[in-house]
Formats: C-alpha cells, sequence, structure tokens
C-alpha cells in the first residue's frame, strides 16, 4: 500500500483545468492503492445483496465517467466495451437498462486485469479531454467531473466496508493489512456540552462542491441541548450487553426489537465469542475487542437502544451540525490507513466535542429527508440523493473508512436503520 | 345497524364518574353496533398479517380493560378466562406472552358468543367498579379508562378496515352495508392557500385526553407555504395513472419503486379492471370508480409519486396543524356511516381549506418520530406508541372510518409507507 | 354424533338405482354428521396450505356432484350459483379457473348455513335424477356417482385430520369430541411374520369400485420377507427419541435431516412437553402420551429413520399387499368414532399380520409411481390421480379416520415425505 | 487444453500397485487440464445453490484423499491446513463441522494458486505413499483410493457443467472453448425396439469397482417393452414446444405444473429467443440451437411431459440397463472434448439403441430407492449415495461430460425432477 497519500483539494465546479485533472488523478489512484492489498480471488466476490465485488466498483465509477463526461462531450469517443454499460450501472432508471444488484457476485468476465485496462483507458480518455478541451467546454463538464471524484470516494468508502464484510465470511479469518497492536487506556469520562436554542441557518453555504442534498440553505428552530464530548466505547457498549440489553424488549424500537430477535443478534456485527471472550473481525484479522476503542459496526437499532439504556438519546442532525460547525476538520481518515477507529488518549479533554470527524459515521434520530424547498438535479444525476429519502435515518461525521477531502458539517450520509457494515457508531444528546 | 349513535363527549382525565361511565358504555356499544352487519364466518378471517379478525378486536379491547383496570384496582377481580391473557394481547412486551400476530386468524375458539360474553362481564365488572370506587381511585383510574375508550375507538377504525379487507379477498363481492349511490359533479378546481412563515408551537396543549406522541408542546420553524384547497379526486388520480404514472420510476422513491414492481401496483387498493373500466370495492360491494370522490386506499409512494408528477409535494405535518388548528372539527367521520370518502359540492368554495378533517387520512412528508423532549409513559402503556417511530410517516386528519370525538389537529396517526388498506388519501402542498 | 352409522355398501359401477341412491344418501349424511361436534367458527379456519376449511370440504363435495353429474347428465339443471365452481373446484385445470388452494380461508362467504342449503340443494336434484333417468343414462353416470361417494369418503377422512390441526393451533386446546380415557397395557412383543418368494399378480382385479391408480394389474416378482406382527407404538418410539434418534444424522434421509433442522422436529406431531412429561393433542383434548397406543403423525422421514434404527426397514407395497389379502377388513376404522388409533390388547397375538386395516396408515418405501401399462382416464377425472406421482410416498390400509368401506388391499394413498397431519403410523419389514 | 487423454482403466479393488497410481495421475491431471482454459476469477463463483466453484472441487477432491488415505494410513502425515477440513467438507455428517453449502461462493481463500499447491502437496503424498506401502496396507487402501478416483471423476463432471452454469449468468457469454460449428442434418426416424418379458438379474455383478447404489444384484420382472432407437432432437422438442406444450397443465405432473409456473420455463434450460430466434448458451458461447442435436438441459418434468405429448413414456431403469447390457460402452464422452451433445449422421441405423451411452443422461421414470437388501457401508464413506434416496429420479448412460472409464450398464445417476443444468436429455419407451 502506498505511503504518502496526499489529498485532493475541495475542488468548485469552477476548479482550473490542471487542478481538476489532478484531482481526478489522485482519487483514481487512490482507488487502485486500497486494492494493492488483494488477490484477484478477492475482488469478484458478493458476500450480501448490499455489497458489491471490488471489481464492480473499480468498472462502476469508471463506466461513471465515461457515460456522463465522455460520451456526452467527446464526439469520437467510442467505449471500448458498451455492453459494460448493462453490467456497471448501478442505479440510474434514467440511463437504461441494468444488471440486477444482487447478481453482481455472479460474474466472473471481464476479468480485473480486463477491469484495470477498461479504468486505464477511460482514465487517459478524460486527461486527454481535460487538457484539450475548449474552455467553455470545461465550464460545463467541471462540476460533473468534481461529482465524479466525490462519487469515487464514496464508492472507496465502501470498497473497504465490503471488502471487510467479504473477508469476515471466510472461517480463516484473512487479514487485509497487517496493523500493530497498541496497549490502550480507557478515556477521560464522558462529559456534557451544553448549547444553547437557536432559530439556526442550516445546509450547505459556500462556493465548493456539496450534494444536492445538503441544501437548500434553510431555518431550523434548534432548542438547547447538549452533547457528549466523545464517542461511546466499546467498554461502555459492553456494559450494556452485560445488563442484558439485548434481552430487554423496553429498551428497543419496535422494528428495532423484531430485528434483534429473528437475526439473533447479540453483539456489534463482526463481534464473535470465543472460549468466554469477545473477539473482533477487523481488516488486520481477528483480534480481542479493545474497551478504549469507539464502539463500532452498531445499527440505529442498537445505537438508539443504547441511548435509551443510558438515559439519553442522539443527536438530531440539526444539532449536530450546529456543533460541528464550529470545529476544524481533523481526526482519524482512510488516508490514517488505519481502517479501524482508534481510542483517544486519557488525558485528552476539551471544551469541544472530540472525535466529531472520522473514526465512525454518528447515527442521529433524524429521518433522512428532503429539506425544505428540495428539488432533485434534473437528469439521470438527479437520481443520486432524492429517491432514497425514505425508511433511512442521517449520519454523520465521516470515518476511518471515508477521505477527509470528502467530507462537510453539512455532509448528510444515510442507511436503513438495520444496516451495520459500515463504520458506524454513537454519540449521546440530551436535553439541557 | 343503529341509526342515532350520539357522540361521547371528548374526555379529560378528570371527567366525573357519571360521564366516564357514559362515555364507556356508547363507546364499547358502538363497537358491537359495528358488527351488526357480520355473520358469524366474518369475525375469524385474518385475510393478512396487519389484519386482525374482528373477533379479536372485540376480544382485546375487553382485555385492555380487565388488564389495565379491572385487575390492578379490583382485589376481588377474577379474569373468567385467564388464558385469554395470552390471546388478546396485542404488542405490550412488558406485560407477558403473547400469540403470535400472524396467527390471530388460526383461531376458531372462544366463539364469538362467548367473546360477546366476555365483553359483557368485563362491561358489567367496569360499570360496578365506576360507579362504586372512592373517589381518590377514579381519579387514578379516570385517565387510564379514557385511554382505553380511545383505544377501543382506534381498534374501530380498524375492525371497518379489516373488514373491507377480508371482504375484498373474496370474488363473491360480499357487501358490509348497502348505500344509495348518487350523481356526483367533478368539484371545483383546486386553488393554494397561503400561509406566513412562523416560529410556532406545535403539539397538544389543553387538558383534554391526548396521546403521549403529541406532546411535548414545542417550538418548530415553519417557512410560508400553500395548502390545496381540498383532496385529490378519483378524476385526478386517473390522469396520473393514464399520464403512465405507474410505469415511470423517476416519479417514485426508490424504494416505492420496488415495491410498485415487487407488488405489480396498477392502482390504488380495491381497484379493478372489468371490460376497461375501473371499479373498486367498497364496504357497499363492487362499484365504478368515482371521478369525484376523494382518491382513496393509496400508500405513501403512491402519494409522493402522484404529488411528484403533479409537480407539488405532500405538506408536513406541522404545515397541516397548523392550518387545521383554525378549522372546526367537522366531516365525514365514522358517525355518518358512509364508510367511504364522499365527494365535495362542486359549488362548495372556501377561503380555507376544505376536507381537512374526515374523508380519507392524509399522507404527510413528515416521518413519524418524537417531538423533542419526548419521554414515554413509565410501565406497559408506554409501549403505546413511541415503540412505533421508525419506518413510518405520519398522516392526519381522520377518515369516514374514525370517530368524530377521537380526533384533534394535534393527532398524529402513522403507517409504513406502503401500507394501503386504511382510508388514506392525498392533500398537496407546495413552497409559496 | 350419531351413533349408528351403517356402513355404505362397496358399489360397483353397475349398482342399481336404489343402492345407488342409499350409498349417495348414506356417504352425504355422514359428512353432515362429522361436523355435528363443530361451531361455526370451526368451519372457516385454513390452520396451514394443506388444510382445506371444512366449509370447503363440504361445498367442494357438493360442486363435485354438480359438475360431474347434474350439469352434463340433467339438461335443466341450473346452478344456484355458478360463481361457486370457481370457489370450489380443487385442481382440475381442465374445468377451470380456480381459486388459490392457500387462500380458502379467506372466504368467509357462502356462510355455513349457505354453504348447507346448496348442499341441499344438490341431494335433492341428485336423488331425482337418479330415481327418475333412464336405464342407459344410469348407466353412464353411475360410475361417476360412485367415484363421488369414494370421493366424499377421501374429504371427510380430510374433514377428520384437518379439523384436528385447527383445532391444534389453539392454546386454548379445544375438544372435538370427549372420549373416555382407558388403562392400557403395553402390547405382547413384536414378531416376525415370513412370506416366500413369489412372482405376484398386483393391482386390483374384480368387479367393484377402484381408483386408477390401482391398476392396471400386474406382475412384479417378490422376494421372501418378514413383516412385523403388529404396528410400532407410542413406547417404541419413545426409546428412538430417548436414543438420540432426532440427533443422529445417520439414521436419516438427507431431505429428512435437512427438515428435522429447518423444521426442530423432536417428536411426532401434535406431541409438546409439559414439565418434562410428552403430551399429545387429540381430537379429544390434550392428553398424556400413552405407551400401548400405534405411534401416529409422523412423517415418512420419521417411519424410515426408525426403522433404520430398529436395525429394519419399511415394506415395500408389493409386500404390503400380498401380506393383505389375505386377511378380513376389520379394524378401528371412522365408524368406530374413536377418531384415533387404539392400544392392541397385551393378550392379542395371531399368526397373521394385526392392525393392518385401520388405526393408521402404514408408510411404505415404495414411491408413489405409475403401474405398468397405466393411463390416466380421459376428460377432467382423469386429473384425479396420476398427476401426483412425484415426490410422494405409498401409505396402505386406511387409518381411524378411514371408512371402513373405503379402503381396499389395492388401495393407494400417498402423501409427500415431510406429510404428518394424517393418521400415519409404522409397520417394520425386513429380508429372511 | 490437453488433447492426448488416455482412459484410466476400470479399477478393481485389487489393481496393482504401478496401475493404482497410474489412475490417480491421470485423473488428478485431468482436472487440471479441464480448468485450463479458465481465469482465475471462473474459479471462485457459485451462481446457484447447487452449484460449487470449481476451486471447491480441486480442493474438495484433495481433501477426500487427504481424510480417507492420508490422515487414517500414513500416521506421520500433517495436513498443511487443518482447518481446510471445515471449508471442503461437502456432506459427510460424521467427519465433522463443515461450512454450509450454499456459502461456498462466499470465501476468496485459499486463493486458486494456495489450492493447487494443496493438491500438489496431497499428490505426492499419495504417491510417496502408494509406492511404498506394505502390500497389506495396499490392500485395504486401495478400494479407497479407487473411490477416490470415481469420485474425482464425478466432480469432473459438475466441474464442467458448473462452469457452464456459472458463465450462463454472464450477459457478456464467455466461451469456455471454442468449438467448430458444423451443418447437420436431421437424423433418421425414430425407431421402435422390441424386447420380451423376462426376470431379469439387475444390478451390477462383476469384480470391478461399482458404487453401493448399482447393488445387491437383484431380481425383477420386466414386462415386454420398447424402446425409442435415438435420443429425441431439438428439432422433436420445439414441435413440442410449438404445440404449447409449456402452456398445457394436462401434460404435466402436479409439482411439474407448479414449477413451469413459478419458474415461467418455456424452454429447456440454456435457451433464450432473440429475434424470433431460439439461441442457446452452449460452452462455446451463444449458438443457434440447432434441431438434429439432441435435446439437452431439461429437467424430469420436462422429458416427462414430452413423452406424455409423444404418447409414449420415459423407459424404467430396468428396462434401460436390459437394452445396455448387451451394448458396448462408446459414445460422446468428455475425452472428445466437444462438451456438448452432438447429432447423429442421418444414415445412421440400427438394430439396436443408438446414443445410448454418452451425449446425455437419460432421464428414466424411476424414482431413486434402494434395490431389494440395499445396506449403506459402515462409516463416514456410507453416506455417500444411500442418503439420498428419496425425491430423486433416477437417470441412465452418462454424458458428453462423463469419463468413459466411468460409466457402466448398472450405473444410476439420480437428480431431483426440476434440476436441469446437467447435461439431460429423453428417450422415449412404450408398452408392446
Amino acid at each position: 500500500m502506498a505511503k504518502n497519500i496526499q489529498d485532493p483539494p475541495v475542488l468548485s465546479p469552477s476548479a482550473p483545468r490542471q487542478a481538476l485533472l489532478e484531482a481526478y488523478t489522485r482519487v483514481r489512484r487512490f482507488s487502485e492503492q486500497l486494492c494493492a492489498p488483494l488477490v484477484i480471488e478477492d475482488y469478484v466476490i458478493q458476500s450480501m445483496p448490499d455489497v458489491s465485488p471490488t471489481r464492480w466498483h473499480l468498472a462502476h465509477t469508471s463506466w461513471f465517467f465515461e457515460t456522463f463526461v465522455l460520451l456526452p462531450h467527446v464526439p469520437a469517443y467510442e467505449s471500448p466495451h458498451p455492453q459494460y454499460a448493462y453490467l456497471f450501472n448501478s442505479y440510474y432508471n434514467s440511463v437504461g437498462e441494468r444488471h440486477c444488484r444482487p447478481k453482481r457476485g455472479l460474474i466472473s468476465r471481464p476479468t480485473v486485469q480486463e477491469t484495470y485496462a477498461y479504468r486505464q483507458y477511460v482514465d487517459e480518455r478524460i486527461s486527454d479531454f481535460l487538457l484539450t478541451c475548449d474552455e467553455n467546454v470545461l465550464q460545463k463538464v467541471a462540476p460533473v467531473v468534481t461529482l465524479g471524484i466525490h462519487h469515487e470516494q464514496q464508492h472507496q468508502e465502501l470498497m473497504v466496508t465490503d471488502i471487510k464484510h467479504v473477508l469476515s465470511c471466510n472461517p480463516l479469518h484473512p487479514v487485509y493489512l497487517e496493523q500493530p497492536t497498541y496497549p490502550a487506556q480507557p478515556p477521560a469520562t464522558l462529559e456534557w456540552i451544553s448549547y444553547p436554542e437557536e432559530l439556526a441557518w442550516l445546509g450547505y453555504a459556500g462556493d465548493g462542491f456539496f450534494y444536492d442534498n445538503e441544501g437548500p440553505r434553510h431555518r431550523e428552530f434548534v432548542d438547547a441541548y447538549q452533547l457528549g464530548s466523545r464517542l461511546i466505547t466499546n467498554g461502555e457498549y459492553l456494559q450494556f450487553i452485560e445488563d442484558g440489553g439485548y434481552q430487554n424488549p423496553l429498551l428497543w424500537l419496535s422494528s428495532g426489537w423484531n430485528t434483534v430477535q429473528a437475526e439473533q443478534w447479540q453483539a456489534p456485527l463482526y463481534w464473535e465469542k470465543q472460549d468466554g471472550r469477545w473477539m473482533m473481525m477487523t481488516l488486520s484479522g481477528l483480534r480481542a475487542v479493545e474497551p478504549a476503542e469507539p464502539v463500532c459496526h452498531v445499527s440505529f437499532y442498537e445505537a438508539d437502544a443504547y441511548a435509551r439504556w443510558a438515559d439519553a438519546r442522539l443527536a438530531t442532525e440539526a444539532e449536530w451540525e450546529l456543533a460541528a460547525r464550529l470545529l476544524p476538520i481533523e481526526g482519524n481518515f482512510v488516508e490514517n490507513q488505519t481502517f479501524h477507529p482508534v481510542p483517544l488518549a486519557t488525558s485528552t479533554t476539551s471544551e469541544l466535542p472530540l472525535q466529531m470527524y472520522g473514526d465512525v459515521w454518528e447515527w442521529t434520530q433524524s429521518a433522512y429527508l428532503p429539506y425544505r424547498g428540495y428539488r432533485p438535479a434534473p437528469g439521470a444525476l438527479g437520481e443520486y440523493n432524492g429517491k432514497f429519502m425514505c425508511n433511512q435515518f442521517v449520519l454523520r461525521g465521516g470515518s476511518c473508512a471515508t477521505s477527509i477531502t470528502h467530507i462537510r458539517p453539512t455532509y448528510r450520509n444515510f442507511f436503513p436503520p438495520d444496516a451495520r457494515w459500515q463504520f458506524m457508531g454513537v454519540r449521546l444528546a440530551r436535553e439541557v
């Protein structure tokens, strides 16, 4: 795995030619660096419907640039493999027929090598195009390229979480990347940080890149609240388990309790008990559960039940965003290459909340819904966000699998309440 | 079916003894009046997991009074059938084991006659108790009896919608209650009524009965908006159908589109095409679809897709509540015994929105979530509302199967986005 | 329940007019006598896809006579309810569309009373017709009426087993018919009765009624074999359970073992352990498992596994038929109204096998396949037997729910290997 | 793909040391030759639960020799990967826990290369062992090695049929091995060859290798019958399709008709209509359906329905075996490397049935049941055949994916009646 990964700049739609190409190239290379530890067999497996094979991610992100940049804007462009459009379209109903998502793992060809050749072909054409196109074409195409860069960063996060799931299905517990273990002390006591009531402006305001679901900027009234000073740890979550948290229906949402029983959940995803001791599958293989680490791979149901057990609640996304506005974007992101949340040093304290960015996505109690006045963009790219605004909850802050250049205070991630395979964790909130 | 149904008063927890007993008796009798058109065979069928047999509703509502009033407060009380507690508990995990919901239709005994005897037994004991208990006991028990009365009204609505579903499964199209047909003219053009922005107080404020999910009273900022002056009609919905609404994925939420395809939806529930003509199953049997009637038995997905097609959106529950505050509670409720939404007279116009109460529940775009500061009540009755706050959407205003004394401007009904068997319809909203 | 039930004669296709009508009437009445203990609610429930509601059986058997006798042969006949043809056709694809089998329990109308009226209507028309039709018409129609009589007897057996399943789903353990309990001693030791090798003629030969699957008569070579002198008892089967029979995969067919695990079988159907003691649901309610009774409600998988555990095997249907030819048809049939297998007196011994007829159907190791030269009858009645010749096993000898006039040495019953809700038991065989 | 494949000799359990090792080596090499056209990605995919990844077949067959030869007989042997026992056990319950069959496609490691290394390790140890072990050890171990050789041949057939299924799931229609196309003329008219009645000895008699399900040798009476002179062709089957065979329930077994409707079968597996023309996926890619070829990839249900449509029936396995005894074992086997059934030359005629061996397995109408006196072998190897004797039908004669040295007149293959992914076809029979 390459070591000196530099961040792509936050691109505005008007990024100049060279900067755009550099950002493009850097992101495209990073996808390939993430695959360096894999053997060919790892690339083709789909371990559950939510997971896509790594090879699919590599091809799909290239198809995105081919479909939305090269085909509409480069008259002479011919796809080397027009039939890939069917295989590697994800969910853009308006772009044409597509291969059924749960069947992505049934396809052995194109091979991994052919997929890399396809990537390279697209990269060369994009590079030629960006360097030579007219300025007015560039103005039109730059926002799409920028969207494609951020789209690829999203798939990079999925590549990390998906390959973790694939490897976790193997009783041999394969290792993606060896990491040193470290002795860890429990972090400082959780404090409560207070915020006053506010008729606040929320949503993205600026001239950089943002997803349509982060706007429009709009007002919400937010009552006074308190936020936990740090993430909940494995050690704290173990107390919930040991207190019978998974056996007490009164702690759970009704559909959450049904899920606990149907799936026989007894702990976060990837935890297993061996000889009375909790172990967890990580991208460094099977390890003992470390109490000082932030708890991870819990569903919304579990986060919500934990909060109820702890006599608190999850934050709303507005509360989270107001607190995050004040903080620098720094933390344990994918560029660190830990591929795992890391403990807070025992001595770390702060007047401001810690671990807001990176480590784990933080479940909020907000359903994923459109902001006041939201309209999806016209055309195929309008299918990006809006159509998923149903039966999902918002997560904020990014994780150890997110690029630091990908996150913003207004960034809204979203998953169904039973999803667990992303790096998802818990921060508490409460009324004053 | 009895004709002179009088409304139970809106009860406050401090209702005096006689008024409480009268309200109790009136509601209990009404449940039985709703069953008058049924044959015994109708009482036992569960046509889908969401539906309960009528006999179950009759027994469960009695069990509620036995469990939460008689057993805790009448020392000498002995249940005539202690094993009913297992059969007729619905979802109160804290009260003990319960019979699996989807199996309610497998139970032929107790018979309908035995169920009525059980109801009568409970009624006599409640009556004795309410007339004779100490005043301080009455103070403690009155809120629970009042809750039981409203609980029974909810089950009355379900009895109507469930028996409609049961009868709709029968190719013979049985009739629950004959109703005269009427010639209907299309209603007046839909107008848009404007409301200014407001930092509003929302949720129940008063000293009558309300459900815990209607509070706490709290502030929300609501931007300026417009509301459609009336409900959407079958005629308007038919245009959506004929314009290919059910074939165009771009109009639908992603999970909605999946449902349309999996369930092969082509029209609202209960509609079927016969010889090229749309017919609908009603509680008066199979009838031609009447263009002037409010459209009914549509899911949230369909309401949302219709709104998108109409270049509008659904209202938020805050918007609906602010508009409803100003209106008298009147409309086509279950006391009318139409058991069906009715057309608006063509000449009806108003500066205020029409049909806000009664006819059909109105889907909002608000996910069903706790209000700021919400805490469920302690004990078993706390399982009433809060644990369903996930993957459901709020509906407002009541329907032709709701009691007029059951509804309030702050009343929050909720169902998953694919539910259709309630009387559910569409009102549009939009930005100014 | 009526007490003096006389047997209908075994009818040949050429039965004279009066005898035919008497047989018809006697069988029709018996269906109704079987329903005497039921309440209306019992008639409408379908507790699993294999089970039909009692009301359906009553209507379907009447539909059979209407469809195959009255409509084709009585020119003036008009069905009072032509739409019943859709509801009460079972599986005759060639007769027209039919209501989906698993939905039989969703239909509350026609009511039980209407169903009896329909029966009576058909009975009167059949009676008129049989008394007045021309002799040559009678010759043509008598075989169909006779088939209808036997068809109704089959449904009588299903009515008994289906209502048992319906009542068993009720945690209240309702009683169909109280029966005295009796002290029972274990039967005499199981002996082995030897039969020599034979090139045998098998299948029906005679001029009475038989089903097409009992012919053509044909030769099979049967090697020398031994047959157990009596049925396996609950006491013997308990030893298999206590020896870990349900935990040892080596005793089971592969698909049987999968079923044991998926269904978590630990004992025959209707057995449940209460306070460490095996109880069983019977048509007389919940009772202790009686060791002396023949084991009942076991699947082919369990019968086969038991036989393997006992170092024996099940008989082939040829072996069973050769042994049964020599025996009088007598035993514990439905006319006894025990509705349950009965223990053999301890002192009973015989040179010939005991309990071959009645009590429980005996699983054979023969797959249900056509005999050499088998051709289904032309027309709709040809759908009766042949199309089920796949993935089923043959059972022989009738049960306590079978009419004594319905059984023959050549009679072939058949069910899939995981079916258990019929009265099914075990007789062992082995090589010499 | 290697060209000069020589047949392994038919081994008797007492094969001398060198011959045994040569046979072992030849079969092991052939498995690897079959994989030569594959890319690594092809090895890991499981396209349906019945299919195993090629890599799994390669490892499982090696595990077989390790488990049943090396571990019990070579005291110093240590498995290089003891955990493979869990991953590559197929269904031997008595050998220990095993990885769930439908999850074989979720495992990316061991890699293909590691799997080949494991094979080589086992091969070297087996080779050393067979060359050096004591003669009395050899006598004990030779039957197990021989069983392992035949076991591997079975998996070779599955490798061919499984990779065909995997590639067929790919919309790109990848090619396993290019084959020349050939113009083909329809074969000569189908003739009927007559056989007299016979009290026959059936089952294996000899001193070569055979599976336990081919014995014991026993007598059956077989009436006179006729057998079709050749296999049914695509052209003949197309007439069945065009005559509405897939739309007529009267031609089908009941469970077959359910399958036709549930799976929406309209033609054999791998057929698809393009622009009104029937195409078929083959191991040489997508090709037009060739009318002269034997029809292939039909289920028992389809073979049975075709026979009924053709006013004939399928043969019993006894009838097939009696006819086959008289014929030399020759035909289109896997050694030909056509990987597809081939047409009969138009001019070919014979007094004896043609195409009995090779090309396609021939469905019989015989359920797969134990022969009289059958007992599985003791120990784990006894789990090989007997436990599958339920709900399967027998096929005879081998196919273009079978080794010529693997087949015998008494060889019994078996599959459930809805299986289609093997090379399975149709020969007709009828009464005289």
